[in-house]
């Protein structure tokens, strides 16, 4: 038996919310109950309102005393879209990183959970260096989520599979709807680095099509990820050969496609250039990237016969990381990994970042497990699609099938005329 | 037994694809099968490809047998969303009707059916009267479509509630994302001159949530439909109540919203100014209105302490129409109103529109039947929000929950901390 500090526990969610982060906050809960607080090392839960807000000291939010929280509530918790506690997007420095330590100890936590990105888990490496250097017990954990599936060390993150679900959804719909009425459908899925998530448009299509000729494809005929670098010439012509060809083409497009220099399109087309606190420019909430292309597009291609161009955009926007029917898979890794988070730290462990860790990769028998890594490891750094996934400049690969179908749960099969 | 013209029939559809339109095709084919091609008036049964297109003579489009398609195939492509055969935006005019008759003639065709909204009804009172004009025996029936709900003499039409439970969905997830982070959400619903589908938005809440105070409510806040008058100064005030005291407000909002004059307030904030074959200017498929409502707000609010204030929109777009998750009772509705079509075709009614009646309201025991309506009942007009679904200038009444809540099917139920 390890030799563990006795006190209490807190919990807090940051970043985008996902349609499964409360599972994971869930499964800290219940991995708490199972472990450390059974055995009286951990005498309270809490949790953080919005984040590292609720703990650090001079900063407004506080504390919500989950100890008694009932299985039955919890478990409705669980299902329940969108951080429960609510987010912060605060990437505390030095300073706020000491001010945690402060509301720390003054609540005599000694277990910190977090479920959130990159930059949560840094959050967490720069608190446990801090609360170690005072000569603080504090054991830090971070839990995955990200719809993006950015974070290093893991095979995919919580919430992708959820957002990948709908994105996946949408375009089956979205290209029958295109089908039946001709034109140009252009539609702006979320991931500012990654292109995973725009990536499982391909997933539309029921079949693991990699045909070289884009309008041989079903639709989405054309998917475009920020791994790839965009441009602009070879964007008319991709889309021109579809349209030509078929009287209609489907797009499936990042909101952070960038060009051979890394300068993102999306800002160049715009006129918000709203900045948060991380100095990224805002890209979902608006329309703009997609008009900007449409734009584009309109001026751009003349169909024969003079006639207008019917090009339309759709912005996936927040719809794609909180709909409230999410992957089954998706669902119970969440929840898992909370639980692994509580049971590292019953085992000794002095502060890890779960890692969700692909065992059986066939479709009918996927399995997963979770592992651990060093905060340090998954701290900051962004995945990117490897380039096995891609397949040419705007599509991708078999391989990329493969990874992301048992993830998404069951597809409806679709059928026309 | 009524004295029946034996023939062909063909089968169209027109205007925005549903989730649910593939059933009512479904239904008209077995209803056929069942009645007039048992007793040998109707020997070949055919699609119109794109509508009224696939048959009107000098039109380029075609006709696809369907007499064979097997039963299972039948049912896949009634499960699948949008147009199975294609669709169009024509609206005929009187040579154009002349020129569909060419092409009943040419193929035989004794019973024409048309699954779409009111211009499909117009479509077929001309086409019923100008065949009778001309001496030619043609039966001509409209089966209800579309996601606005705007036909006269229906409860309800196959395609709302689906596109409701859409809305809906959305709205929660979309909610829980908005308390989680704060700001101002603006969320732009289809719908340009009834705001049922908008109003849907509500059921988000759980509750039948009608208090003045609109800072009372649970998310969506505020709700803007078409059929009342949209003043910006009230709107900016409507907004600053709610954010002022809750720091956050969800808005649903009709593309369609217009001033007291009857203006759509869309085109005066939108730069294409696109109109389609109707006359009407693109409001769907772009990021414009809400966009510009953003930048309105963004300008018009000053939260205390200088603060930026954080507004985002999205634009559900397309996704609202042909999710391929549709409502239990919209698919199992639409199916019946096709069948019914070809029923009342057999039963030597000389033309009619079908209408969905409701028989019982309760929602554990909803029940719902089809009816018929003189073409030129629902031809053209437009139906809108009655004034008893609607409470002050941005909400619902519990009228309108105890209507909409039996059609959309079961809900998750949600809960925070």
């Amino acid at each position: 038996m390890p030799d563990l500090p006795t006190g209490n526990a807190v919990i807090g969610q940051s970043g985008g919310p996902t349609a499964v982060i409360n599972q994971s906050l869930a499964g800290v809960i219940e991995g708490l109950r199972a472990g450390l607080a059974d055995r009286g090392k951990v005498k309270r839960i809490f949790g953080m309102r919005h984040g590292v807000r609720g703990i650090a000291k001079g900063h407004p939010e506080e504390l919500v005393d989950l100890t008694g929280t009932s299985a039955e509530r919890l478990e409705r918790i669980a299902r329940t879209p969108s951080a429960a506690l609510g987010s912060t997007r605060d990437k505390p420095d030095d300073a706020y990183c000491d001010q945690i330590i402060e509301g720390c100890r003054d609540d005599n936590v000694r277990y910190f959970f977090y479920i959130g990105g990159n930059d949560s888990a840094d959050t967490c490496r720069i608190v446990s260096e801090k609360a170690a250097a005072a000569n603080y017990e504090l054991r830090c954990f971070h839990v995955p989520k990200t719809i993006d599936n950015d974070l290093r060390e893991n095979d995919h993150t919580p919430g992708f599979p959820s957002a990948a679900r709908f994105v996946t959804l949408a375009h089956m719909g979205d290209a029958l709807d295109n089908a039946s009425l001709g034109g140009i459908k252009i539609n702006i899925v979320m991931g500012r680095s990654a292109g995973f998530l725009t990536a499982s448009a391909a997933l539309a299509r029921s079949l693991r099509e990699t045909d070289d000729n884009p309008a041989k494809r079903p639709a989405p005929h054309l998917i475009y990820v920020p791994e790839v670098p965009f441009a602009m010439d070879e964007f008319l012509a991709d889309v021109d050969a579809v349209y030509s060809k078929l009287g209609r083409c489907q797009i499936a497009i990042s909101e952070g496609i960038r060009d051979a220099d890394g300068k993102e399109i999306g800002p160049q087309l715009m006129a918000s250039g709203e900045v948060d606190a991380h100095g990224n420019v805002q890209l979902s909430g608006s329309g703009a990237l997609g008009d900007g292309l449409s734009d584009i597009l309109k001026k751009g291609l003349t169909p024969a016969g003079g006639k207008s161009l019917r090009v339309r955009a759709d912005t996936f926007g927040y719809l794609q990381r909180c709909w409230p029917e999410p992957s089954a898979v998706d669902a119970m890794e969440a929840r898992t990994s909370g639980r692994h988070a509580a049971e590292l730290a019953a085992q000794g462990d002095a502060g890890a970042s779960v890692t969700i860790v692909r065992t059986n990769n066939a479709l009918d028998s996927y399995r997963s497990t979770c592992g651990r890594a060093d905060l340090s490891a998954v701290a900051r750094h962004a995945r990117h699609m490897p380039p096995e996934f891609l397949s040419g400049r705007n599509n991708v690969s078999t391989a990329f099938y493969d990874y992301c179908y048992p993830l998404v749960g069951d597809l409806p099969r679709l059928e026309r005329f």
